[in-house]
C-alpha cells in the first residue's frame, strides 16, 4: 500500500469516476458509499432480497479494478430483455454474495476481494436506511428515487434532508478510515442524495470533525433540477454546511471553464446550468481552487477524473508536507 | 500443463463431479459439453437472450475453479426469491458474458480466464439445438427437460434420440482435444440427455473414431426412470453403441458395490435400480472393470468422483506407457 490516505465520500457515477482518477496516485483509497437508493435495478434488489442497494459500491467496486479492467466493464453490463431486464451484472453478483453473508459489508468485503481491487469500498452503514427530504412549504418526499425526480419549482425547494430512521450507526471500518485519512473528499455527486446522506449517519460527521485531514469538497459542475436548480457554488456549500457543521471543507474545488452551446442548450432544457462561481461568498469561508474541470462523455458533462484526482493529490501532498514541516 | 490429457464427454452433475477428482491429478483436462438442455434457469436464460443453455457449463467451469473453491460455490448459488429466482449466479455471468460475445464458447472462455480454471470447458457446439426423443410406438418427445421427465412405461421406450436440427457442427476446439487426448472418458450423466447428444454433433464421432485415446464408458450407478429405466449394463452400452459405433468403449467401468436399504427404497419408489452387471454380455465386447464407486451425498447416490478419477487415471496410465513401449 503505498500513497496518501484518501477517503471519498459520496455516491453515484461522480464518485466512482472520480476513483479511476485517484487511483493512478494511490493505493489508499477508501470509499464510502451512500445506501439510500431505492431506484431502477437497486431498488429492485433492495425489495427482493431485503439488501441494501448495491448499485453505487458497485460502481465503485468497478472502478477500482485493478487486476482486470475487462472485468469492471462486466460488472457494469446491463442486460436489456428477459426477467433480468435493468438489472446490472455486479448488483445480481453482490445480492448472491449478501445472500450468503451476514451484513452487506460482508458482501462488499467478498466481492472486493473476488475482483482484488485496489483499496476499500464501504457502505456508510449495514442498517437499512431511506432518505427524506422535507421542502420550503413543509411537504415531505420519501426515497431516493422519488427526491432525484422531484422537479421542484423555485418557491418550493428541498430545504432539508434526513435519514428514516435517523439512528443508522456508521461502520466501524469507515469511522477508523476517516480517523486515519490523508485527505476527505466530499464528492463529486449529487448533494443531496450522494454526498449529504453519508453525513447524517451516527458517527461519520464526529469523525470527519476530529480528523486532522485536509477536507475537500468537490463542487458540481452543472446544477440539477429540482435537486440543487438555480444553486450558486456559494449555495453548494450552505447545504453542505447546513447538513454538517460550518467549516467541514478545508478547500473547495469548482469548475471554471465552460461548456459548447449546444451542450448548455441541452442542460438548459431540464433546468441545468453551469454552477455559477460566487467568489466573494466563498473566498471568505474556504480556500477556492478553480480551473477547468470539463470532460464531456456520451453527451454529458462530467468531471475530467484525471485533472481532478492531480488536483486532489497535488493540494493534499503540500497540505502533508506543511504538517510535517510542524 | 501437466499430466495425462483427458477429454471427459457428458453434462450435467455427474461429469462435474467426475472432474473435480480429474483435477487432482491432471491440468489436462477438457470438457465437452451438451447444449440441448431447456429447462429450469438454463431454459428461461435460452429463451431470454437465444442463448445456449448455461447450466451443464457453468457446473463444470464451478468444478474446475482453482483459485478459490468459494467463487466456484458462488457459480452454483442459486437465488429462492425475487424476479432472480431459480437462476443460478453462474448463469446469468455466462448470460451477461454471452451478450457481449460473438459466440457462446467466446464467452465461455471470458468466464473461463476470469475464473482462472484448470483445463479447459467446451460446449460441444455454438448451434442452436435441441433434443428430440423418438418412442418405441414411433410417438417423439421434443426437448431435453420434457424427455427427462418422461416416465416412460416399459412398452413405450426412448427408442432413438436425434438433435434437432441435426446439422450442428462440432468446435474446433472439441475436435482438435479428441485429436490429441491420453484418455477419453464418457460420462458419467443421463444417457440420452446427457452423453449421447454430444456424440450426435458432426465431427464427434470421427474424431473419437480416429483417435489413438483410451475410451472409457463410465456407466450410471442407478437407472433412470423413463430413461433407462430396467437398463442393466450392457444395454446401457448396447444404447451408447446404436447411437454411435460398434467398439466405441475400450474400457466399461461400473459400480458393483450396493446401497443401504432405506436409500434403495427410496430410489425404487421413482422406477430406479442399481445397475444389474450382467458380465457375460459385457465382456466380449469391452474391458468391464469394477469396484465400489459409491457416494451417498443430500440423500442421493453419486460416483466417489476420487476413486473414479483414480480408477481413470490409473488405468490410463497403464495404457500409456503399453503405448510407449511399442
Amino acid at each position: 500500500m503505498a500513497g496518501l490516505k484518501v477517503v471519498a465520500i459520496g455516491g453515484g457515477t461522480g464518485l466512482s469516476t472520480m476513483l479511476k482518477g485517484l487511483r493512478l496516485y494511490t493505493d489508499n483509497i477508501t470509499a464510502v458509499v451512500t445506501v439510500a437508493d431505492d431506484g431502477g435495478s437497486s431498488g429492485l434488489l433492495r425489495h427482493d432480497f431485503g439488501m441494501l442497494p448495491p448499485g453505487d459500491v458497485r460502481n465503485c467496486l468497478s472502478a477500482l479494478t485493478d487486476v482486470n479492467p475487462e472485468l469492471g466493464e462486466l460488472l457494469n453490463f446491463r442486460f436489456s430483455d428477459g426477467t433480468l431486464k435493468g438489472h446490472s451484472l455486479g448488483n445480481i453478483i453482490l445480492a448472491a454474495l449478501n445472500e450468503t453473508s451476514d451484513t452487506f459489508d460482508g458482501a462488499v468485503k467478498k466481492m472486493s476481494a473476488l475482483l482484488g481491487i485496489v483499496g476499500r469500498v464501504y457502505p456508510v452503514t449495514n442498517d437499512d436506511v431511506t432518505l427524506r427530504a422535507i421542502l420550503t412549504n413543509g411537504s415531505t418526499i420519501d426515497g431516493e428515487s422519488k427526491i432525484s425526480q422531484y422537479k421542484g419549482i423555485m418557491w418550493n425547494r428541498i430545504k432539508r434532508i434526513e435519514l428514516v430512521p435517523d439512528s443508522a450507526k456508521a461502520l466501524k471500518g469507515v469511522i477508523s478510515a476517516i480517523e486515519e485519512a490523508d485527505i476527505i473528499v466530499f464528492g463529486p455527486g449529487s448533494l443531496y442524495t450522494s454526498i449529504i446522506p453519508n453525513l447524517l449517519v451516527d458517527g461519520v460527521l464526529e469523525a470527519i470533525q476530529a480528523s486532522v485531514a485536509l477536507k475537500i469538497y468537490v463542487c458540481n459542475i452543472m446544477t440539477q433540477k429540482g435537486e440543487t436548480e438555480g444553486y450558486s457554488a456559494s449555495e453548494h456549500l450552505d447545504a453542505l454546511e447546513a447538513h454538517s457543521y460550518k467549516g467541514i471543507a478545508d478547500i473547495m474545488i469548482v469548475n471554471n471553464a465552460t461548456i459548447p452551446d449546444d451542450m448548455a442548450k441541452a442542460y438548459s432544457l431540464e433546468n441545468a446550468q453551469l454552477v455559477h462561481i460566487d467568489s466573494d461568498k466563498i473566498i471568505p469561508r474556504v480556500k477556492l481552487m478553480q480551473g477547468n474541470l470539463v470532460l464531456i462523455q456520451d453527451g454529458k458533462v462530467r468531471h475530467n477524473f484525471s485533472r481532478l484526482a492531480r488536483a486532489i493529490m497535488n493540494i493534499g501532498r503540500d497540505y502533508i508536507e506543511l504538517q510535517y514541516a510542524k
